[in-house]
């Protein structure tokens, strides 16, 4: 029986994967090209950083991401003009896996050993990344340098987590605090629409 | 004196950057960007492979690369108004490329003890991640994502060599079955128009 | 005390960081966006080295890149305005940091105990790279593909640092030499408008 975090994983994996394949569908991406840019946007942060920490990216060792990817563009070939109703479902699916990547990112660096400001960024690199890539894939600006709250609440999920522990919480409340951090951050800063300041207009 | 897959290499490798340096030109690259194009879109699938399997690019260890590339950027130099007339060709031969870097891919990630699911993902990064690479670099959008069945000619190449093995047919079978499956999917594909469906605009 | 070389790190890290979160500003980033096009400008080279290296990033070891980029995002916020008149100024000090970094990447190569015609490469890589990527985030096709000598001044200088090698000149004296090959190529180049030639449009 899977448990309650690899349950959280297939649905945030899922629910990038919808993300890349519907940007993808919207820039008439065959098939095979809307399989691939879902799956980067899914697995992309994740490789990215266990290149970065020299280990094996997760998705060479079980297949699963493979699948899920699968079903989500079964999902979209077959019921993609109703996807806008479920605007919502995707918002709260998709904020899951930013909060989960997260999570799994700063822990798996901590557990390699890295200090805490190492570990935020591979927290982000993981939530964040995989939409970057995707964004370069179907040549548009990444979204999320212009646009609400995205990568930023990975970082203050990353540094909620950080401080959990240096008040000496035990891991796995640091691991709740964090995500729930993410979670809030995203939910809130998209309802009140509140955003970062751009930078004026320098050259 | 150089072996037939060597010879076969060569061809793929020149053919590749070609393509690179030819792309590069028509957005009025310089010679040095090029170059870089050509490489890229030569030893670019091969080095992402390397990087995820944790192994040194092989261009890292023979310049042929290197060299090769030199020799496709002083052809286009000298004879690229007469490289239309060759089209022909030059399909053949980046075709031959595809099958060759697909084979060596697969066969490269077994001998490593990835199951056949990883090696067949391997293969097709080495045929087509090039591609890829050199589309973002000269800015426009991965044409194997869009046109043609391309990466998914790695994929049924990759799958017939599992195949072979799954039969008992000895290695140097299964990459040949493996080889002749992508070049004759990807001549079959173009010559008759064939191609995946396009997902339909589902924002 | 901070050593001769890492105060020209220093000013390097800064002048890249600028570019990127300059080039960022113009295309309406938020300051995260804004931060992570100039650390990625800054580290992005020496990180793409270090992957096909197969050691650990530089920016993973010593926070000082994330400090340095932090104070050049604060440097635009508050003087934005002010930086076109340090126009001169800038771009010496990006020269800086291209030559420290062509030379911090070769003399890394060859600590590792690789030929030098990877080491160029890889000196090559460390200089230019983080500003190929900086212009594929921002949706551009790559300045140093072309305009000016760029990536070639680091070829250059990478040469000579081998031709020094090749006479016998001790480490240091390679070193410097090295760097002021790049320097004054790209000065001279910048000065006297000398550009390599484009490739005429031969699709």
């Amino acid at each position: 029986m899977p448990t309650f975090v690899q349950i959280l994983d297939f649905i945030g994996t899922f629910a990038f994967a919808i993300s890349g394949i519907r940007l993808a569908s919207a820039k008439r991406f065959d098939w095979f090209g809307a399989y691939v840019v879902g799956f980067v946007t899914a697995i992309g942060g994740g490789t990215i950083r266990d290149v970065l920490l020299d280990v094996t990216p997760g998705w060479m060792v079980n297949p699963v991401y493979l699948i899920c990817t699968g079903l989500a563009l079964i999902w979209v070939i077959l019921f993609g003009k109703s996807l806008i109703h479920l605007h919502n479902t995707f918002f709260i699916f998709d904020t899951i896996g930013l909060a989960l990547f997260t999570v799994v990112g700063v822990g798996k660096s901590l557990a390699m050993g890295y200090p805490f400001w190492v570990a935020i960024i591979m927290g982000s690199i993981t939530g964040a990344a995989g939409g970057v890539i995707r964004d370069v894939l179907i040549n548009e600006i990444p979204l999320i340098f212009r646009k609400e709250i995205y990568a930023m609440a990975c970082v203050l999920g990353g540094t909620a987590y950080w401080v959990g522990a240096v008040v000496g919480l035990e891991s796995y409340a640091c691991q709740l605090i964090g995500g729930a951090t993410v979670f809030l951050t995203r939910i809130l800063a998209v309802k009140y629409k509140i955003g970062l300041p751009l930078l004026s207009k320098n050259e």
